[in-house]
């Protein structure tokens, strides 16, 4: 898949995500987009809602990271459809985060015209494996 | 699997979640309890962060909603374990949300003495068919 | 999801399968089809290959009649389409099939223009528990 | 989890699976372990049950080799323990495999005491990007 093309930069995913998801607002920031991959990385203290050092229920935060990273790469290849929905997202919990930081690197494994499919690898500086893994799709309305 | 005994009732439910879940307020509230099956009812306007009308980044409060209502189901079953933890969830998005109300139906497929296993089916008055089904897993730990 | 109308009946079902997937043979025999359900049952003997009684590598049987069951119950919803195809199925193992029969029960939860989804309950008589559960998704060519 | 270490090679392995599960002959080979990943390369012809060239319901194949090459690397770590089982494995489908030669790629996530989690990608030369992928979860046996 390294053909894939990305047509939006960071720059112009971050301004599109403002625009369009106010909600993304707080789930960090675009460190890279290439290659058919995409780097969302969020900072401890960046949202006292997402992190809670000690806390066992991050779900809904490590949920948000994989759908938003993965969301973000289809947008950078596709351009901005703003319709396209998340059809499905599988999360599997691997370990607890450690506070600092996150950061989700998503990859484009099929990106088909009606449905982009994909993963997600949610890592936390420091420990020795990954936190979380997701395998996501993304339904694309007709253009 | 209608040999389940609930040994927790919705009352002490509520007052497990409130004491090591303050997350869970804003959650909705537990209506039923037996047989196996929880589920867990999300007013319009309870908490104006999950319910948005029109909105389509409703995946976050729809993950905590499968994840709650089943968390709750397994502790009705084995009693007050918190360190019960989501292993795995695989969420899939059927239709969007009417505004009003949501229901999570928690359905208890396999308690084991290291996993429980089942699925939840969210739905909203008025749809001809659920808004979301989740497979969870839980890990619990030795006692 | 009760008004689904079932455009198939089992005697066009079992024909067009054996047309169309000669492969589905020793797969047992869909027993009813109704209410957008459709059950397979899947007899000790009728195929050596499937049933392993004690064995534990029964997981292609078990995809099978997962993927077969939910196949079945699409076709006899929106007629013949030999050109729909799994896009995903999520298999959870809950318990050891006993030897003597499987059922698989195959429910829609969305029948869209483009995807069907729905989940499969795979339960042998006698065990105080279903067998398996599996979440799959059909794509669905355009008509 | 790049220190995990490897304690049975590739025909120690081989011994085992064929020792252990006479089902898996014809599912290819073992070509690669290490680095907490395992490549497992089925050639066409191998096996006429599994390969079918223009064939849709290639499935049961793709599965069994998600699980196969998972289980073999889950082996390859910890040694010798029969009793390890799938708990579940998600599997999406991304392009009709080509005639000739698939790979499987298992990369493990988490190796615990009690559960297994990794993924596996599947490959056919030639094509533009995978075949398809898995989640797959093993549960380990107390030792």
């Amino acid at each position: 898949m390294n053909e894939l093309r990305h047509v939006l930069d960071i720059a112009a995913l971050h301004a599109l995500l403002q625009r369009e998801f106010p909600q993304a607002a707080g789930f960090g920031e675009i460190v890279s987009a290439g290659g058919g991959e995409l780097v969302l990385r969020l900072r401890d203290g960046e949202d006292d809602r997402h992190l809670r050092p000690g806390g066992t229920l991050s779900g809904p935060t490590l949920f948000t990271m994989a759908d938003l990273s993965f969301y973000a790469l289809v947008l950078s290849l596709i351009g901005p459809v703003p319709l396209a929905v998340t059809t499905s997202l599988n999360l599997t919990f691997l370990r607890k985060p450690a506070p600092g930081e996150l950061t989700a690197r998503a990859r484009m494994l099929k990106l088909g015209s009606r449905l982009a499919v994909g993963d997600c690898l949610i890592e936390s500086p420091g420990l020795d494996g990954p936190v979380a893994h997701a395998q996501v799709t993304y339904s694309i309305p007709p253009r």
